[in-house]
């Protein structure tokens, strides 16, 4: 469809959305020419105000916008002597929202991949390293995907912390709760197996 | 969860699009954040022009960014006789993608809702009877949706039609291509049954 060119660029930039295609594109174009203007001059203006803003924190690399983020500025997170290793700030909402977890983190940005070329200094190791040498954290918990690059990661920091004679560790790998045991697959069941607590 | 501020503010924006919720919503703006910064930028951009600049077309109605839109300056259009009558932008573009239709539109932005307070003027009937006056539409199709209002609309124009000696057509309603009978609903099979077309 021919339509005003306008609108065109707008559906086709609507598209760099993940999971968004031709058709919910040209749903959103229209529903905010139509009913919400308001509500995409405001989405224009967050937009570009976070994407040339916001950068990394420089102590845990997760995004914001200030130098350090609300985080690692945070004095009880400080004195705590955890640190939790993710790959993504996406991870730090999923444990934040557990409640469970009151140390700090250090996100990675994804995986050890060397197949992509991803070694240990663009996944900011160097970095962390440098704060592992600082003394002030007792234990890191490697919370990287439970996937072939996620486990490799996790295997490599736990050597640095070797080296820096910090305790890691890695979180429990098993059968969901509220799963039903004879639809686990194999591989997870293992896990659940070989990670059984005593009671 | 609390995060940066400007990253809270972004992924509240993204909210105003249809079918984003809080999850999506999330996952936009890591994506635009970790991968694709300037995607961001340039839909900021789409999205700043496109909501102040884009008005209606002052022939038929339709989202365009100049006076008069594409469809109604073509001359091949103009000599044509016929105008559909459609409710919404998407529609011309459903309509245009069927290849079948040459002729101009009239885009209503609705349909009559006396309940919602929405009458004739709020749909653009005052334009399209002056447009029907000028004596260059011969046919008017009204291809509004199958629901109540847009039936209810759809008569209210035939008769609007009627006054200026101008041939009203409704599009067919009836058992789509490709589906089944006995999967068709009844009101559906009763209209298919009342509009047979003598073979």
């Amino acid at each position: 469809m021919r339509t005003s060119s306008m609108l065109e660029q707008l559906m086709e930039a609507l598209r760099c959305l993940p999971g968004v295609g031709p058709k919910s594109a040209q749903r959103m174009a229209f529903h905010l020419l139509q009913r919400n203007r308001k509500g995409g001059l405001q989405l224009a203006e967050a937009l570009s105000q976070a994407m040339t803003e916001i950068g990394h924190c420089d102590q845990c690399r997760t995004f914001t916008e200030q130098d350090t983020c609300h985080i690692c500025t945070n004095p009880k997170r400080q004195s705590n002597g955890q640190m939790c290793v993710v790959e993504t700030p996406a991870d730090i909402a999923a444990i934040e929202a557990t409640g469970q977890y009151s140390g700090r983190y250090f996100v990675l940005m994804g995986h050890l991949s060397p197949l992509d070329g991803i070694g240990p200094s663009d996944i900011g190791l160097d970095l962390l390293d440098y704060r592992l040498a600082q003394g002030d954290i007792e234990e890191v918990i490697l919370a990287t995907n439970p996937t072939v690059e996620g486990e490799a990661t996790a295997h490599y920091i736990a050597q640095l912390c070797k080296a820096h004679e910090v305790n890691a560790s890695r979180i429990a790998h098993g059968v969901p709760m509220g799963g039903e045991l004879e639809l686990v697959d194999g591989t997870t069941l293992s896990h659940s197996l070989l990670g059984r607590l005593k009671l």
